[in-house]
């Protein structure tokens, strides 16, 4: 059994929901979807999440609403029409876009929330009102009903332990189930959202609370590239990755999930697809807790920039006790998440994001090390991009480094990190923003042809 | 000016206080030496030091020492008969050696530094007195009278920073002062000995107290080797180090210096030189704070056995705030010191010494780990070697990494960890114990020939 997520520019038109339809219909294992708001039609348009977060700061402001609600109305009337749901559902819809702008605005903490939520909300009932049209036993379930039970964090809830035994119950269900992605119901009954991507939470929630065979994840791409199709012409996409080889890519740039998206189906050890919404015969890209097979070493490489490297080197460093603790706690102090910490005997190397600094607080935290430590030298260096080069394969094989840092240096990339820890799941090197491009490709070509 | 500090081994016997003798005459610029105790003659030999150690051990079992003493003042009886010192002298000698006898032995936590210092302390009498002999204008100085005022803790003492400027005044002393190396005097006059390694301790202090131009450090070699002669047939003799490069090596093996015993010459940047007793007319090998060329990337290639790294994965760690912290403070509680740290996205590896552990330890260090953390992977991984090739020219080369890997895949060795930071002196690789001297080989020839 399956549980299968669309994304919003899956549900995005009344063509896009017909190439839904025909997902579900193929495959009777498709028992839970989950469902984003209707996004962009093309690229110019307005997401309905967008319209909605305009009507909460319309409202907030006092002004009038009444534009906006027909906007958002108007966008699933377009679908629900084309697919001639019944009249009753599109006017309930309606009203429920309408009721939004009866909430209390004061003292509630949920008023965002709640809004926001309602773009998934109503596309779930509308999606199960033209499944059924279509002639399939389906139907919308709310996340109260169906149990996920969320902290009281507006905008950052986070799914509670007991939700899942509650889910487990509609496991025999029979009828397909449409759920609405990205909120869940808190024990006082108020609609929380998850963080950016909550759509993908809900599904890998809904997978392992139903202990799923399979959780799809339809989107509009074929799958996962082993490298950024703008830097590098058609790249091949990657058959399967393992979880882990998953998140150091999604680490280094590959948006393809909110990063704290599949923790649950990765708890459950339910395996992930990522597929095409527009081409649903292409196999896409698998994502599993254990590979089959290695036969690749490497699968991907990915590259962020925005880094900055803090370089402290002082004599002995090495004999006293406690001094990464020391430094570790400037930086907690200073709110500094550290990213890598290479170290050589006398020196330690820090990198963070280099968002997490102004000039001011660049200043004063250098300024703190340098009376904490007593260093013998103290640099900064900034603009620095993170290459990592991943692959479970690579436990299997020795020489991915020495063949990862030849061709970095062929092309004369400076390399002012390397890091491999004992998982050799992937590699990273730290090189200057400016040779990024020609980094990824000169790596892609000798791994891949 | 020069500082001179001479070894045990070029002390043992007549014979080699000739070549120190020699070695003094030779340059007038040699105004202050150091002196440790008589060393080894042959393989065979006990060191005066072992013998002391012996002294101390029965007179704290209250068992006779005089077949000891008669043993230990021989030593210095051969020495100085063969120089025609005065008698007075020798009698002098016998005599503090005998008084060790009466020396308080319960509640005297200063008795066993008391004795051990001895060793140098008649040498340096002795020494002066062979030099006075040879018609140079030399004297004896103690530690309290030339001020190296330590803090009092037996066999662990620190210079203290009021010592320096009491040192400077003999800048400009015209007579050779001999003294002798590995103890100082506390505040209360009492003997407090540095650490292992204790002589070259107070050379470095007695060449930055005096602000030498050279600290010559005579030993038994002719300087410090590119690797290990045990492992490379007649390696490279190394013309030049810097600091750092010189602590590079000593970290991984290089035992020509006890790791802290440069410090005082360090901080003052004053330069040394290893200089060979038995050869003086070899140059040496230089140490200095910042080397004038770099003409080779590669000056050495060390190695060390007996580490530890203890591997944890979890999913998402990089997110927890504070994760690092919390791991270190678990090292801090079972008083372990971590070596090195790399660090995946979602994993992390400590690299510790393995002596630190024991079985039952290991244990519980792991039962903790496992329940403060929670890792979905915890693996302990014993019997690692840390290789480290070391060069200051590497921060002007690209590729060293590169060639380096490629050399260790050539012989198909594992790297359980590569690890270089931003300072780029040295690279460092964690193998097997077992490909320890095939690692050193081929990384050798690859950078020597």
């Amino acid at each position: 059994m399956k549980v299968a997520k669309f994304g919003g520019s899956s549900l995005a038109s009344s063509g896009q929901v017909k190439k839904v339809v025909d997902i579900i219909k193929a495959d009777p294992e498709r028992r839970f979807v989950v469902v984003s708001a209707p996004g962009k039609r093309h690229s110019d348009d307005i997401k309905v999440t967008d319209l909605l977060i305009s009507l909460y700061e319309q409202l907030v402001a006092e002004k009038d609403p009444h534009r906006l609600i027909d906007a958002i109305y108007h966008r699933y009337e377009e679908i629900g029409t084309a697919f001639q749901v019944d009249r009753a559902l599109l006017e309930k819809i309606h009203q429920a876009i309408q009721g939004l702008t009866s909430l209390p605005i004061k003292d509630n903490p949920h008023l965002y929330d709640t809004i926001l939520a309602s773009g998934e909300n109503n596309n779930a009932k509308l999606i199960a009102g033209i499944l059924k049209a279509q002639g399939l036993s389906a139907r919308y379930i709310s996340p109260q009903e169906l149990g996920i039970l969320v902290t009281d964090e507006p905008q950052n809830a986070r799914i509670l332990n007991q939700a899942y035994p509650k889910i487990r119950k509609w496991r025999k269900n029979p009828e397909i189930l449409v759920i609405p992605g990205f909120f869940g119901i808190t024990e006082e009954g108020n609609i929380c959202t998850f963080s950016r991507g909550g759509s993908d939470i809900t599904g890998a929630i809904v997978a392992a609370g139903v202990n799923a065979d399979l959780y799809e994840n339809f989107t509009d791409v074929d799958g996962i590239y082993s490298a950024h199709p703008g830097i590098i012409h058609e790249p091949e996409l990657v058959e399967e990755l393992s979880y882990r080889e998953m998140r150091e890519l999604a680490y280094a740039g590959f948006s393809v999930f909110h990063d704290e998206a599949l923790i649950p189906s990765f708890k459950a050890k339910i395996p992930v697809v990522i597929k095409n919404t527009n081409n649903p015969n292409h196999p896409g890209t698998r994502i599993v807790h254990e590979k089959q097979k290695n036969d690749k070493p490497v699968v991907g490489i990915a590259c962020d920039r925005g880094f900055t490297m803090i370089y402290i080197s002082k004599y002995l460093m090495n004999r006293e006790v406690g001094f990464t603790l020391r430094v570790l706690q400037i930086l907690k102090d200073f709110n500094i998440n550290y990213e890598h910490m290479p170290s050589g005997i006398d020196d330690i190397s820090i990198i963070i994001r280099s968002n997490q600094l102004t000039e001011e607080k660049e200043e004063e935290l250098l300024r703190k090390i340098a009376y904490e430590i007593d260093p013998d030298e103290l640099r900064i260096k900034h603009g620095l991009a993170m290459v990592v080069v991943v692959g479970e394969g690579m436990r299997e094989r020795v020489g991915i480094t020495a063949e990862s840092a030849a061709a970095l240096a062929r092309k004369k990339i400076n390399l002012a990190m390397i890091n491999q820890g004992s998982s050799e799941v992937s590699i990273m090197f730290s090189i200057p923003e400016k040779d990024e491009k020609a980094a990824i490709r000169t790596l892609y070509y000798t791994f891949f042809d």
